[in-house]
């Protein structure tokens, strides 16, 4: 069992709890591989999927999760809620929560909503990205996805490269493996690294680094982990053209040659092809992106099954 | 069992019908409380939620209360219906019907669409909202909450206070709590009073009131019954400002404590804070806002158990 | 069992496999008449229903014949999807594929896309429309309906009246219904009637007719088969008027009284009531319009059940 009713962040878990989920997932992945995909551990459990922002892959993810475990899921999207009526977010979380759910998987573009939330509901809380703060799933399967490629989470050079500034996959990422004792390298353009993001670095130990070369970044490194280049995030213009970032920034098969023989590269979807990744990587013998898509329902079963089971 | 296949209003049915759903409503509430909320009872029955109008509260209410029977529920909102093709509401419902649907739950703008379908489908129909005309369920759950709070249904001093000419809820309300010989006084503005109310009062017995004045309607109330101002239906300027309408409808907490010491505040959500209510009157004492969600659930559970079950 | 994961489409179907759909479909449909309406067939089996383009029939009809077989279903639109983040439809198809479904019913504006996604997924592919290409079970339910009607699959004069050029449906039901050697006659203005229609007529037998002049095509029919006019793909005027086409196009009593006198009238929905058909001939004792729909969940549960059953 988690420490807590609700997962709201990484930063919040103790390494115990990450490796618990992790060691849940292990055991859980099998269920999807089976002829019938389904176990009924969260029998009349009651999940719902809140989702202000869209999203087809986490949304996904976490209902076919759910339903695996035989758990009533139901889906509400911001197009279709109350939310057009006026009602704050608190007001739909307390009424979620009086018609008994169990637990509430949010996303929302403001960060730290979940957070509020779990305050005032009985019900647990799942954090399904909130804002540019954190994506504790996304990290939980990066995880999961990487001590099943490399048999350890610790004492790799991971290189992260993107948009850190938009990306709460990123600052996930960070907490999560800098717990474990991993080199983190960030690396971005100069405009899409946040000053806060420097001062996390700073505030953690010597193993964590920051730099605007990617060669710098992707050199020996055991794990390569691509972010998206989020258009729809973006009300300024943060580099000058696609072209001009997939030379500095996208990931080639020269780059990648530069990392270790083993290395592997992680993406967390949707991809941009041709922006942030070349096509040939992204579907070339290094890429793990799948697995990471398989990693995302056993993990999030774990998480369920962990906060609402037993 | 009910006596007709459908629930359309509650001006048609009969007392002994209303209790009847109380009192199934009354024994389903319990397995919304087990760890698994779960029954068996309508397995293998298709219930169809057909929203043409928005609606996170009523049709999440009405999925979860399908699901913990062990219906397969359904969703169809308008923006992804045939509704863009041309088809016509009858066409619909009889398609539903002609996939053995065995109760579609009808949210439509027009008064009088679920009255349509239903002489047309073997399935049942259950209103989930026409219009400005019936919204049986709510003013089911309510006297479901006014019952279980006040221990009895008749006899009450009932306040409904505010937008009585776009509300069905206050229609349904209305019928269903002079069937019980309550005294209800409706309040609001005169320009959110119709003149079609007022003829219902007159054709009711003594026990209907009608006042623009907020404080003779909740003095030694033991029901305050909120409506949401409902600025999506309104078209034209039904009055100044929010702020104007605040000062004389908004209930505050100087207007609770002019009715009876046990007071209790209801509003059918998603609420205006600051509109029709004062925050500190919703979240007060006296409000039973989240009892009424609570009860939404199980109504809905007795509605489809009575029509589909057994 | 179909000798392909995947349902593509009539023209690749061999006759009898369409023959074991059709007797599956037929042992199937009782269970849709029974108190509980469920069998256990496809527990713990997860299908997608990916729909880029809006159609509540048939999403509705899969939906519903995937729970009549127990298995899990997920529903994901356009309007939610990750497209709208620049994702490929072949990535989105590999993420759902990465998630363990078996198997997902795509609904694309473009003619092929169920093709390529059926290449690169372990899923079964099931196409549920492809731009104007195939639409295979709705071809699959009238053979069934026609069947069922007529004791028979061969030797009928059956009439396809209306927007050839735009319609899948005419498409399949065009490959499926000259493959069991009926008569069929293609009917529609000289604008609505693509060349490559007619190429596809000249190179089958000599069963296969077309004409521009209603009366001619539902002489002496034993079917007559309505497509709708597709107002939202016609991004040019092909007709001058509604009142222009119902009067040349439209079917009314007069025109099925040329026809046999046991005809049957068929429409895939949804119908434009006044434009390509008249409203009593629509509700007429010769419609069977309705066991169309009827058909079309037992189809979707054979479908289902020869893919992924056994």
């Amino acid at each position: 069992m988690l420490k807590h009713k609700d997962l709201l962040g990484i930063e919040s878990l103790a390494a115990e709890e990450i490796l618990q989920i992790l060691d849940t997932a292990d055991s859980l992945q099998e269920v999807s591989s089976r002829p019938i995909k389904k176990v009924p551990t969260l029998r009349g459990k009651t999940v719902i999927n809140l989702f202000f922002e869209a999203s087809t892959r986490t949304r996904t993810s976490f209902e076919i999760a759910g339903k695996r475990l035989s758990a009533d899921v139901v889906n509400i999207s911001s197009s279709t809620s109350s939310v057009s009526k006026g009602e704050t977010l608190i007001d739909t979380a307390r009424t979620l929560d009086a018609m008994a759910a169990d637990c509430v998987v949010v996303r929302h573009a403001s960060s730290g909503a979940p957070h509020i939330l779990a305050k005032l509901t009985k019900a647990g809380i799942i954090n399904a990205g909130d804002g540019a703060h954190e994506h504790p799933t996304q990290a939980l399967l990066d995880a999961f996805t990487i001590r099943q490629r490399k048999k350890r989470l610790d004492g790799l050079k991971i290189a992260i490269v993107g948009d850190i500034a938009h990306s709460r996959v990123a600052r996930s990422n960070l907490h999560l493996l800098s717990r474990f004792g991993n080199h983190v390298w960030l690396c971005s353009a100069p405009t899409l690294m946040p000053v806060e993001t420097e001062r996390i670095v700073s505030a953690k130990q010597s193993r964590l680094h920051i730099t605007h070369s990617m060669n710098e970044a992707v050199a020996d490194a055991d794990v390569i982990m691509m972010l998206r280049v989020q258009f729809e995030r973006m009300n300024e213009s943060f580099f000058p053209s696609v072209r001009e970032y997939f030379r500095y920034y996208g990931l080639t098969r020269d780059r990648v040659s530069r990392a270790k023989p083993d290395v592997i590269i992680m993406h967390p979807g949707p991809m941009n092809r041709g922006v942030e990744i070349a096509t040939d990587v992204a579907d070339g013998p290094y890429s793990v992106i799948l697995d990471q898509v398989s990693a995302g329902v056993a993990v999030r079963m774990a998480v369920l099954y962990l906060l609402l089971g037993g």
